[in-house]
């Protein structure tokens, strides 16, 4: 029934890649089936001037699709001179979610910028975004710890996102893009990895949808985000 | 225990003035408590260029908050020369949400903007503006059939919007804005006059939160969006 | 002969209501008949880096159209991403106006921004938005000397302003919008309380004019300015 | 008295070069004293899309100062991306005098742009530019009329300008940069060739000023206008 | 004597991997040691405006880092709202020496669109680029042909670039970044596969150059494209 | 056979005019036959933030045409909101060339900003705009040290620039536009005084060029540029 013959609840085959690329304090190539992302952990020294001398840490984050990650070619952003309302929702998405799960104070008065590229989309890079960025700052709060910059571990839990759906009137989770394109409900969501909600956003595309249909939503990606959890684990060890 | 004494489910006073400028085909002023937002409803024929030919019509919405609308001046961004990240995310999701209440075939090739401009703020902007926005949207879809510019009636349903929250331990409603800064979850919750879910936004500001605690946010915003249905059948009546 | 039925000499009812929104030191919304426009005054303490360590204040303003304050729907100067010329062309009027009216040296390092949205346009709101800032104005500097900020009252004179115009071949004043468009001549002054020219600003839209239709035209504006001052006084008593 | 030893009526030497550059259809350098501007017509068939099919033409103009046309090197505009509002009201002006000189149905349905771009700037840049405008859009509507392009002369008169003002409690005309500076008063006068007014624009930067002193600088004005339009008169023939 | 003990003439290891992502009509991974460089052509019928009814078409180029891509993070240029000058330049030096390598008529109405974007940086990113420019184009023409698109071949020749120097007074090929950052003369070098010049832009960053050192240069870029287009023709057959 | 009757190595007569304005330190009019450009040389104490407290001085450039500079008008750069590709390109460009000609631990902490402002474009302004703009810089340095800001020369050489190409199959230098718009190849070349390369920029506009009309027309850039030289020396004396 699904266009890739998986079973409502299956995900698509993840994978993660610590060390992509080489200058990054973490660099993290996260797959979900065709939709590839590279998250780029930054870690400086310092904070934005809005929280100097307050003792704590920030972590943010910036999203991009590469011009042609998408079947046909998207205008690029710098040359627009301006991101889309829709990459500025979703970096922001991707900021809160990971500021939800470090301590900023044992951060101590350090940044983390996070880069989420597209490199090809099929659906699903907000979620995949988030998860590997999860891994790549990880892999950055590591490397602070090594260098002696900070003490404690920050990391609160880990946190990981799936987007699932109704199509074709069936509750579905990991939605690849023809499945999006054609759901008539959309929902994304990020939990730790004890499946606490750290952010839920569910959107009617067609109909509007029951308590019922949110419940078993919500059941389908508390179940993904378990496994996709594993995965992240196994790349960490 | 809520700085205004009201009972964790109750909302704040709300008010829907029609008619609250002259020259829209839909112009409303919506209050929530001190929240105070302008929605005017603009209706023209024709559709932007990326639906034309296809025998439909177009619903979208820009939202902006006037510099002293707050507490402390904000910066215009007319003159910083671009909206802001939460400015863009907001006005995406007012038009999505008002989309869902409309048969695009049945407003034929028209298009309506629908501005929400914050004359005051106190918490609770977005799902005030979309309340508000649904009443004017209501408004210049009779002013078209009226004018005999459509013919049937495009409105699905009435939607209306409130935000609730877990402050201080316990699931609260239409928050205002002490409350709002305060809170460890925010959930901004969309709904149709029956009920049905037609967005929802929630974020672990704090702590994450849990399902039982997601399932006693909505039905805190359930109930007072029927209440708020109510103003707006009132008022529209 | 006038649309609305007014002898040339006339202006429209003139209303301003004071502490209009809550959070701005100073807020008023001023009405000349159908304009509306909301000024607010915000004070803060400092001045921008130009004038640092001079011992003296800066007033400033901006200036701003709700969309669908007009007749048909103008786009969102923040959605475009900058600042008609007719926009700043007027903010900087208004701006000028105001720092005629204060003395920098009594008003010490801080800095007042009065911010003029026009909620709803028939004509004439330069001239609206100043006479309505100037009210806006004292309530901040009170609310400043209420504080101990400041200490002696800065204001110089009330300024109140008006446009005047030759329309069919007459002096008029206060046009509103079917009169400005129609006018041949349009002219806006800014006078003190004692009737002295602060700025003037007289263009020719269709015909050149004579001096003495200027002197006509300057008689008009005086007299109007006169009985508007009136109102600012009774709104400040 | 003056700085320069003028009398308080008397003008800076006024030349006016034309054919100054080679590619534009009206070149003219104008000189006030030491303001140099280099103001160039460029006419080309067609009109803006707001004025298509209407039978009419269209003018307009842009003004630039380059960087170092001052004493202290100014950012350049494009550098910064934007051009400031002083160079929109400058540019909002010439444009309007322009168009007062010209009959639209005459023009025809085309264009003429006139960029005033500051060589060297010592005080009333805006009047120079206008003046030198004029000559160039002569010379740009005789090359179309050469061309066969336009049948009937379009310029309803010549238009010339000038910068009054108080200076020292005394009114004196075409002020120079250090003069500017220390001004009370500041008033830019635009005329016909006949001495009708088709813009005026008086500041008062320190005192508000009376309505004799406007008198007696609108005299003033008209006279140095008289002369400066001999002057383009003498460079035409 | 070079930090990655290569020989003066020596470049480092280049591999081009073909269809590295899915969308693009021709998509390379091409790596010049640490420098990676993702290429994709996007294939469109029809060309820009100023093409149009001409019967060719048009090849152009973007350029971008990602923001990690370097040592320290650089802004991101999207968020800053504007592409650096380095940036520009690089881009047009891309996208001429592509169209050099294109019989524009054959083409036909079509246009190809090669984005170059670096996913980790060493040195030499636009010399890299332009040999998987290159490749990525082949495959973008090959897919035209295969969909019979276009009838007979564009592609006049193949193209390649590197980049050579003088570093601590010797000539060498290929610099990687920290050769790059200390070289005296940077010159990159454009050339078809029979090792004539399409675009040579030498740059003396110390002390002038002689025309001796140029033609040492020039030897060595020759000698160094020759390789860099046998791994072109390898990835290709 | 040139479109002006010279011989092949022929340059335009080509003149400098320094002290063409008056504000500036370094002013020059520089004209190759009909291509003219204003350079302007502006000294200021202090440099950009990255270079603060190393002891050493910064020379940057900018470049622009006046919109009808032109043959046909081109968008003003400053109304548009941003400077093209091509013009960061030669301010980058020209700011390299100067940057080499200039010893910047003799400048001492000091910026010298060359604006290149193009009056009138012919083919060939970024090459009269360097050789201006060094005279530019002279002056201005010779300004400082009589001021006593700086003691020793901090020039260490004259710098010139031609362009050179072949048209019509012959090599041919100081092109102007016609002969530039239909070269099969342009270069442009910067060199010291003493004839040794600063930089030099070559590219295939039609076919590909072979080492050997490189050489060609490197000699015919030294033997224009020594030319060059002398008349900047000329007017230096």
């Amino acid at each position: 029934m699904r266009p890739s013959n998986r079973t409502p609840a299956q995900t698509r085959p993840i994978t993660i890649t610590r060390s992509f690329t080489a200058h990054a304090e973490g660099s993290v190539l996260v797959e979900f089936g065709d939709t590839k992302v590279l998250c780029t952990a930054s870690f400086t020294e310092g904070v934005p001037r809005f929280l100097k001398g307050q003792g704590q840490g920030w972590v943010t984050a910036e999203y991009g699709m590469l011009p042609r990650s998408t079947h046909s070619r998207m205008d690029r952003e710098a040359a627009r001179g301006k991101q889309s309302g829709r990459t500025q929702e979703i970096q922001r998405l991707i900021g809160r979610a990971l500021r939800a799960a470090v301590d900023m104070k044992l951060l101590g008065e350090n940044t983390i910028v996070i880069d989420c590229d597209v490199i090809q989309a099929d659906g699903g890079t907000r979620t995949a975004a988030i998860t590997g960025a999860c891994v790549a700052l990880v892999d950055a709060l590591n490397w602070a710890r090594g260098k002696g910059i900070i003490k404690a571990n920050p990391l609160k839990f880990l946190i990981a996102a799936v987007s699932v759906g109704i199509y074709k009137g069936e509750a579905i989770s990991d939605l690849e893009y023809i499945e999006d394109s054609a759901a008539e409900t959309d929902m994304n969501v990020v939990m730790t990895e004890t499946g606490k909600i750290i952010e839920i956003q569910g959107t009617a595309e067609g109909e509007p949808f029951s308590h019922e249909e949110l419940l078993e939503l919500l059941v389908l990606a508390k179940n993904s985000i378990r496994e996709i959890v594993d995965v992240q684990k196994a790349a960490l060890s």
